[in-house]
């Protein structure tokens, strides 16, 4: 098994902290863009871009998902319903999943793998999402796992280092590192504006992560 | 459980006789064609929009994975080396395995049906891809069909009809329905041409099919 691995990198501050994981651990990490018509891209693909940069990635590859917004409903994309706002809960933060999002993120990574001869691909799923999303929980990644390891005959594993761990961890873990992740150029808001909102679910998990921690969240808020 | 279903068209002969056997079943069938820079995709991709008009499908909606022909390596794509001629066997064919395709094929289809409130999804692979094909294999479409079902919560689920069969069992279905699949709008050939070759593993693997069952394969050949 070599040290080459392909990841999902949103820009957000999970994937962020993906990519310090492998690097630090002296993988070779080949990062993959998705963009696929969400409102919060355009300002979370520059996050991507630049933590991948600060990170010494090899340049990231941008995978464009069109069908996605053509074909697919979710209130998470430009053509669907507002984004709610408040904690993470059932009722309003369900509207945000895209369905099997993360199954088509992860095929494309196997292929994209096997294409370059990387062994491993990874993707920065965690506790916190395991309740709204349901291809984030631990027996979806099993059987993804166990799906890609046969089709490319044993070639490409999938990991999922976060699995059991929520966005404290997650943060701990950046913070701990040789090389810190720069927090300071990742993106968590779901919303289409520049300065994060701070009151989607999605930015409040994140000050809540920050705040425990005891440190300050290094990016600029509308409020 | 309704009788929508959501299948991958190519406007080969596996894939247009599962349209036929859906259809001939009940249920509304809903195609999606997928484009990805292989050689043969042009010529297919009319034969499946034929096809699902022939058969009363809802208008089949195209899905452009541009990513795949440019990331990906596979003889079978645009920028690759040479189609070999000849039949399937492992040291020829396996040249025009697309690393990853049907979990990248299954996961879209699985994402747009729960979009669209179908409960299943279909793939068309049978015993003689399972050789060459990882990604043909009953080993991986049992993960993969566990991996859909956990990812849209019971609500879609993965059938492949044909998983046993092989070309010669799939034309026998196809000629028994009560609407016959029309095989004349059908194109399985691998190469880059008008007529298909004849010569190719995918056109050998038909004519013997055809032979095998004592009827003439109504499509044009170059030879």
């Amino acid at each position: 098994m070599n040290k080459n691995v392909v990841l999902a990198l949103s820009g957000g501050m999970d994937s962020s902290t993906l990519v310090g994981y492998y690097v630090n651990k002296g993988y070779k990490v080949f990062p993959v863009i998705f963009t696929y018509g969400s409102k919060h891209n355009k300002y979370e693909n520059e996050c991507a871009f630049k933590i991948a940069e600060e990170l010494n990635c090899v340049p990231p590859k941008f995978v464009e998902l069109d069908f996605i917004s053509k074909l697919f409903k979710s209130n998470l994309l430009q053509d669907g319903g507002e984004i709610p706002e408040g904690h993470y809960e059932d009722k309003s933060m369900s509207k945000t999943v895209v369905p099997g999002r993360n199954s088509i993120f992860i095929s494309i990574l196997a292929g994209y793998a096997e294409s370059i001869g990387a062994n491993t691909i990874a993707v920065g799923v965690h506790s916190g999402d395991h309740h709204i999303y349901p291809d984030c929980r631990a027996d979806f990644i099993n059987a993804m796992a166990k799906a890609i390891e046969l089709s490319s005959e044993g070639k490409v594993i999938l990991e999922a280092p976060f699995l059991s761990y929520y966005k404290l961890d997650i943060l701990k873990i950046g913070y701990s590192l040789e090389t810190p992740v720069p927090y300071e150029f990742t993106r968590t808001c779901y919303k289409d504006q520049v300065l994060s909102c701070g009151k989607c679910g999605s930015c409040q998990e994140r000050l809540e992560a920050f705040k425990l921690l005891g440190k300050e969240d290094p990016i600029e808020y509308e409020q």
